[in-house]
């Protein structure tokens, strides 16, 4: 269970359906695994299209997956209405992205009106064995009573 | 003119051979536009699949172009034979990943026989102006010795 | 001449009395050597009472003057009443803090009426010669209409 | 206890022994609290000469703590006779740094034989209850066959 309580009764299905505009992830093939208050786990898949020089799964693939776990972990405890942005994250790379298949496991670690901070880890599963590839924390900002569309989002000059 | 003096001869051949065998960039629409020692600036054009919600480009997808930026300049500078593999990154998101265009420009800040630092830049070109929306600071990892084939490569313990 | 232009006119003496009130700098020796519109360099002199074990300066020091010049280029930015905290920072470390006198030199990259970034360096001056030994980059929050003393700051929730 | 088995059987009396050559940790008046092979945790009390301009201590001096605790987390694992420095570090400060106590906790998150990655959390003791102010997560590097002298250290070109 969640140790944190979420504004918005829909957040769930809220976002989901954020999750369903980001177009980039259905072209990374990651999807969403478990979604909780303040938490979010993703999934992805293997891709030689997605690896670098040595075959293993692009650091900034990798990136994808960790912010967008942040992203979603953190949106799930936003008030109705709010858009979100990325402010900053930092990825230390830990082992080589080896495996058939990957998961970005984030948690929000301090919640704000304005700003919310998360921490992330990201796994890869090789031949049966889960080891940590890599970490990111990172620091995502709430777009009080802006939609989540193109139109809504006036960024904050 | 670049103030590095790079140590293989052949480093813009090599260099651009590691960026081709990444196979991410091929997928991401992500090529190199200049190379000199220590510096790198690659470019990418818009595509609706590598969006987030709003419609912008994915921090994730800035982040995977700024992190091979900061990469192929570090190679640039290592010895022939080297590996480069990504130690850490963070990146600053200043302004949506609003454009038609976008160029990743890294520079080596510190080049090292182990660790070289770089910093980079991400530029969106929309409606005839350049904004400036991401910045990176990154450690690369050179493995002396080994080779960039999947083979060659054993990461140390 | 710097490229910003600063809202409160004022902006110079209230950068450099909010400094003053940094305690934490009187007792590590750093002053403001340098104040324009989003800049601000700071200096210190070598102190055996700042060192790690190898003798260098600390990096948690180098860090704070990092900080510090990175707080007060934003600071002299924001409107007048404004209070400031800092989000986070990355700090690289370069090289050995090793030098008779440090220098602390930060610059806005991109200012916001929320949220504002800089980029710092911190060079040693070392048998007269000069060394960049470190790099920061790190987001700071305007916390509006709140002036600069504990009792009128309140920490939005 | 410690998920880690370190190499050096006189870790504890090496780490000690390092912490108390780092001048800087006397001059701020932070000690160690707990060490154990790849955790450290260093404490602090509330010093009005380490404050910032809202009398909160200053998130250079908080970094502070926090790099050692991390640079002494990875040193417990490293083989006798190595010496230490840190490469980079990122700090998110969730929370003023108000309190009569402070607590600095670092674990290595992955050890190697070079590089050694670790994350750290600070705390803040205030009227009796425990606030999370800042987290860290930072690269450590061991410069093996060095000791921990100035003589002795000749940090790699």
């Amino acid at each position: 269970m969640s140790r944190f309580q979420p504004k918005n009764p829909d957040y769930r299905a809220i976002a989901a359906a954020t999750f369903e505009q980001q177009r980039a992830m259905k072209t990374l093939g990651i999807s969403i695994a478990r979604l909780e208050p303040g938490e979010a786990d993703l999934a992805m898949d293997y891709s030689a299209d997605l690896t670098q020089q040595h075959g293993f799964i692009h650091a900034g693939i990798i990136t994808a997956g960790l912010d967008s776990a942040c992203g979603i972990a953190a949106f799930t405890l936003m008030p109705a209405g709010a858009g979100i942005l990325t402010v900053e994250f930092k990825t230390n790379l830990l082992a080589p992205a080896r495996g058939e298949r990957f998961a970005f496991c984030a948690t929000v670690i301090k919640p704000g009106r304005t700003l919310t901070v998360c921490e992330a880890r990201a796994y890869a599963t090789h031949d049966g064995g889960e080891t940590l590839i890599a970490t990111m924390s990172g620091t995502l900002m709430a777009l009080a009573g802006r939609g989540t569309t193109p139109e809504d989002l006036r960024v904050p000059a």
